[in-house]
């Protein structure tokens, strides 16, 4: 289960790009497959781009040659085995207004029929990247003269973009008209940023001044930070992506007005309430299911313990097939600490199950070291449907609970019993009104509607 | 503060490179600087080092050259700037007898003087390792015959050694007469492993036969395992460095009969009743404070909450001096989670204190995002005195308790109260007698003898 | 000075992705600053790309996951310092008619003009590649129905252009019609081969087949080799790049129906016909002044010599500024002998002379040694205008002869006597009618019409 | 066939160790496997190694580590995959009277038995070197008190050594009895240089002062330069490898007072003389036979031509199996010119023949293309027996003239004719008495008695 990027905006701050690489380390969960950095001096263009986590894809002594007050940067996670460096984000593209560059988080609803359009109009598609295609709309000859063409390039796309655009003297951020992914602004000394996340103001001591609405494109340039609207307000309808909180975003991430941390405590607090269990002990499977086994031990009264502890040297360790036979990735990463769970009877708090073949494996540990009983709690509610908004789960014939039945699960997972997220623990749980997200994920009903064969472009089957 | 190495050997099984291989990354932690591998098949003994962590030091496809049933593996750290090839454990030496490696945990504490008796006969010292020296105290022609050349020299050698070796067809263990760093033996399949970790059989599927006792060495060959001592175990006086538990051993390790986890939680219990507070919540500095924070809040009922987030992705991340200026390495690793501690009266658990800088950046933020006030619980007592047996502190002069008293620790840090371990809490959680653990980092009593000028090796000056 | 391209198309036979590998080793003089392949199995697209010699840039493991039975190759070299991973050919590009994949050879003179008129239609720019233009035209919906699009597109653009192309299942080959840069036709076994240079062909024990034809497009596939043209034969008037023959090329090519060595012998008599001077040797400048120097010695009756050893190893060597000011990088690729020279009349031949500080600071080495006198002779005739066509020569600005009569660059390179190769010499050396190469850089005729500011595409001055 | 090494050293100018980096350029075909450079400030000594050649070895940017008025560095291969970063030269060591560094260009003959010896004595070795033996020699605490140590040490070796060795303050250069690696003194500003061939001292503008003497040891401090003897002069037999002649020095390196070059051209005469045959050309096979195949044509008055274009692109390259089937390297190393050979009577002249498999792979293509008889023309005469001074001939086994007749190696060649060189004429051809120089892979008379089973050390089986 992966997400697709990360993004941050930098302006008006001497080495805007140094601020960029710094802030882009905190967004690094949100991608670890390349990352980008595209800055402006106010004349020239520059950028540097590379494949792997941070610190491989960009050497910090690059910096140095991307000067300039005005930067973007991007980190993304590539199709499995895909070394294409032609998607590498940013994109930085020359069209008839100049030179823009885009860094994109989401994924459009409707790219295979714009992808279409503009190919029978002569366009051409190099990378398989959404970017791509919102400066082909707003490369777009076509728009009215005195219209504004980003608004009305993002006014035709559907589905999710969290955007941050420059031009050689604007940083621009937009958000789709239901705000699938996040997007905050914030205020940096006498400059501002947007990032996906707060937590990338907080390493950079901004502060943050507000999220970016949904349907809204801020301008931020030498006459200050101007709003406009892709969508009036009155007619967005808010979808947030209520996966953020559950699994993707960061703890110690501001959403919807308070800590992402403080919201999967309440997603641990309602599990407890909904799926009580006689037990010994609550330990999470860390670190995704840290805060909401505390809220789960919190609610229930029962002790919170340790029974798993994390590898994290370990993020990208290639091991041959015959030691993988012997000791999987999973066990590589995550081992029981026996003298908690030896006899006891264990509640397991995890933030969701997908397909369910990790899960068996931590689970067959357990019993392995003697766990009496375990119980498994799970943040999220059975994931039955495909994302098309942004993350890679697997595919619908692979998520166990789009074909099985709860006790189905239970039993494949070998535990004693599971307790799901009911959609209403979830729904209450999230700050605000339950019904500004989307839950697709979980119930089918997705905010826009979706393509036949999405994700299939062509230039996804290449390599390089 | 870094420990030196992690060893492992593999005795018995077909590819034991692998299983060396995939043993060393429940080692990781112990350094990650660079990792070796040796094996043999019987007849011919091949290498492989590189520098980094272990996916970077060593590529899995090398493994293939690397064929046999006996195997020994390395992982360590370097001093700072430190490329030194010729560092890269384990040792593979060529003398009298035939070629013998090595890979070491610990630091002699009369190396020097060693060092400079065999120089005097004419040695020659290609590295600072302790493990080239024990070589040269091997290869001495003078030990009587019908002696046990390994046992004569570990006579000799004074301080802190668990010791990895093998030759073309054995594999041999041995832990100094104090006991110093960990080693255990395990049973693997139809064979043996040593690891410094119980963690590494986990991963395994080993099963822990017993540590290997102070004083022991272990041979384990086609014969099957013997076992000879050094010095007689009556005369043997255990001093397992305390610190293990502390701070270096991974929690799911088993030490003394038990888990670390489960002698942190003690000393979180007994940092409880020792510094009892009033506040309204208990967090660890993640992730080496998390099991005493746990065990400080169930022995306060203060509930536990996570004030601090760990960014996992950044172990080995190059910032530039103008970005270092806006946000330090510390501020990249740990972030606050603002609504947990804001308005607050927070407990800190943390593990130790070495010089104070990182400590204070820490609370420093604490108050920044508004935590009412800062109770900072330690795990450990006091650091006053440098470590010669394997602990890379910082030189005395840097050491904050060195100098000062707690109260202006205190004030240095800038919380409100500041709790330290006190000798007898620390000796009444770790399992045993607490009498039989090296505790000279807080006492200042060694308990062997130290050279002046430990650890200056002129060739320690040279990079490459 | 430094030519753009080298590529390479195999059809037909298994595993052509490896022989497109193999053969891009004979054209890597002719781009060493990335290189790509493209294969196809006839259904999917596949590629593999990176920077630095093909020995850096690809990994013959890599291949494995080429297969099938038609592939495309490239090697190019980028501007000064970029490293724009962008611009690695051949570029994979989809549109409304699938994928196509193009590697370019050449400059295209109304580029720039075309890019406008592109742009103000929409379209949109990744890299400041021809390649990308040409599909761009390819992909210009405007084309009338049951006309060749590949056909129409070819005909708008001007300027120096040769193709290898491909779709799933189809290798084409074309080349502009004045056929600037040279592109051959070869039989491999059951299947076929086009590549810049027949030494490529050598390699791989393919047969010369013919030359593309300027103006011709060349498509292979299932039903075997079809010929089609971009203009009427009648209407081509042919312009080859004589500059092929003078340097860029390599000596065991056929260009013409005769090795480059053979024309290059005629260059060196010529030059002996037309300046000749009485000396005690004949010494090339290695190794691209050889074949000439043996033509002048010939002509003469003077014997040859090796005057200058050159050191191979040093390609891509770099050295810092202080070790420049001591020991350029011209020294270290290039050493005299002694013994040689000292005392004698040398003759010195080589091929052509750019900006004229290389060839003063070889000449004054030969001085330093005790040359008596220094004759030089040039196969070229003085170069005096840039080249539009694919040849990064200096700016017109630094090119020596452009504002300096024969006689001051004599003064300047501080040679006894200089004797430039005539026009008309050179078009009697070489293959067939003279007046069929374009000579413009030595008369400032071009054969097309050149556009102000080529080569100044706004995404030139990125990097990344 | 390889050499092992070039060594270089620097003394009395500011950055010495940038000197030395760029003189290795130099020297770079004596070696391209693993690179490394010492240098002392006067109290500190530092070190840069690497594998691989010079520019991949060493960052130019390390040099700045390495600051000092002394360095010395070396250039080496290593046999065959081996990555033994062990074995990289200089070694630098600590002994009872500081640290000394050593790079070695040559083999001891009696390296088994003093190793065998030194390990009696308690000795142990890390790498296969005999630097490390050297330093074990020179530490030997037995010398008698005001003695020499270097002295004592250098007389208990037998065979090959061309040294540079330095303290912090002091360098030193020392040659075997026999002189049988060339190693010569450098004047350069106000200070000196050492290098295994004069092309280094070309390179630096430095002059030649003379030949290290055989037997003789040069010290350089802020004394001076004092020389003292290893063995009296008078008591030396110069043994100076011939082969340096025939293949490995660079042909503008001065050897003997006159260039290599010079040597080898009288090389290809003498063979025009003692082998003369009626042919249209002589070709060499560059760029070894270049010299040579001049002299042949000068000699014999028929014309030299280029038959064999070398690609000089491709030094390391890899390719996969089935690449290697369809084009090995030495045809994508070595191509011919097919209008040159065909249908012509070409005479190939070689620098020396070792398994005869790469001659007749490249004689084999001269037919293919036409050529329609063969003649081959060896500068050296037929190389009989395994070298055990420093170079890697193949084992005694494949050497092809060690078992085969002239006739019978001609015919496996499948040329017409075959010439190698006669004894008589090798010693003619070399600068002073021909009885001077090592003859021994001709004629098997060494001029140090070998010890069996040289080149057996243990280690040598690792890798790593």
């Amino acid at each position: 289960m992966r997400e697709e990027c990360g993004i941050i905006g930098v302006y008006g701050v001497e080495s805007a790009s140094e601020l960029a690489h710094v802030g882009l380390h905190a967004l690094q969960h949100r991608g670890q497959e390349s990352a980008g950095i595209v800055a402006s001096d106010g004349s020239e263009i520059q950028s540097v781009k590379g494949l792997g986590l941070l610190s491989e894809a960009i050497d910090a002594s690059d910096l140095q040659d991307l000067p300039g007050h005005l930067a973007i940067g991007h980190t993304r996670y590539s199709t499995t085995g895909s070394k294409r460096v032609q998607n590498i984000q940013p994109l930085v593209i020359e069209y008839s207004e100049g030179i823009v560059a885009v860094g994109h988080n989401g994924n459009l609803s409707n790219a295979k029929e714009l992808r279409n359009r503009y190919q029978s109009k002569g366009a051409i598609f190099q990378t398989s990247s959404d970017s791509e295609l919102i400066v082909h709309l707003l490369a777009d000859p076509d728009w009215e003269p005195g219209s504004d063409p980003l608004a009305e390039a993002l006014r035709r796309v559907e589905g999710a973009y969290s955007l941050v655009m420059m031009d050689s003297d604007q940083l621009i951020a937009a958000r789709d008209p239901h705000g699938f992914r996040p997007l905050s602004l914030g205020r940096l000394d006498d400059g501002y940023m947007v990032a996906s996340e707060t937590c990338a103001f907080d390493l950079l001591e901004a502060d943050e001044v507000r999220e970016i609405e949904p349907g809204e494109i801020v301008r931020i340039n030498e006459n200050g930070v101007t709003s406009s609207r892709i969508v009036e307000k009155s007619r967005c309808k808010p979808a947030m992506c209520i996966f953020e909180y559950i699994y993707f975003a960061r703890p110690d991430s501001i959403m919807g007005g308070q800590s992402v941390h403080a919201t999967r405590l309440k997603l641990g607090e309602k599990l407890a309430e909904n799926h009580p269990v006689d037990a010994d002990l609550v330990t999470s499977v860390p670190d995704s299911g840290n805060s909401a086994a505390l809220g789960y031990a919190r609610a229930s009264g029962i002790p919170p313990d340790s029974g798993f502890i994390r590898n994290h040297y370990v993020g990208r360790t290639f091991i041959t097939p015959a030691e993988e036979a012997r000791a999987s990735k999973v066990k590589i990463k995550l081992n029981v600490v026996k003298d908690v769970v030896e006899g006891q009877r264990v509640i397991v708090v995890d933030d969701s199950i997908v397909r369910g073949t990790t899960s068996r494996e931590r689970i067959h540990t357990l019993r392995e070291v003697g766990a009496e009983e375990v119980h498994l709690r799970i943040s999220a509610p059975p994931i039955r449907c495909p994302c098309y908004f942004g993350i890679d789960f697997a595919h619908e014939d692979e998520l166990i609970a789009a074909n099985r039945s709860v006790e189905e699960i239970r039993d494949f997972l070998g535990v004693d019993t599971l307790g799901y997220q009911t959609l209403e623990g979830l729904m209450e749980s999230v700050p605000g009104c339950g019904e500004n997200y989307c839950r697709a994920c979980f119930t089918g009903d997705y905010p826009v509607e979706v393509e036949q064969d999405m994700h299939k472009y062509a230039l996804e089957a290449q390599r390089g």
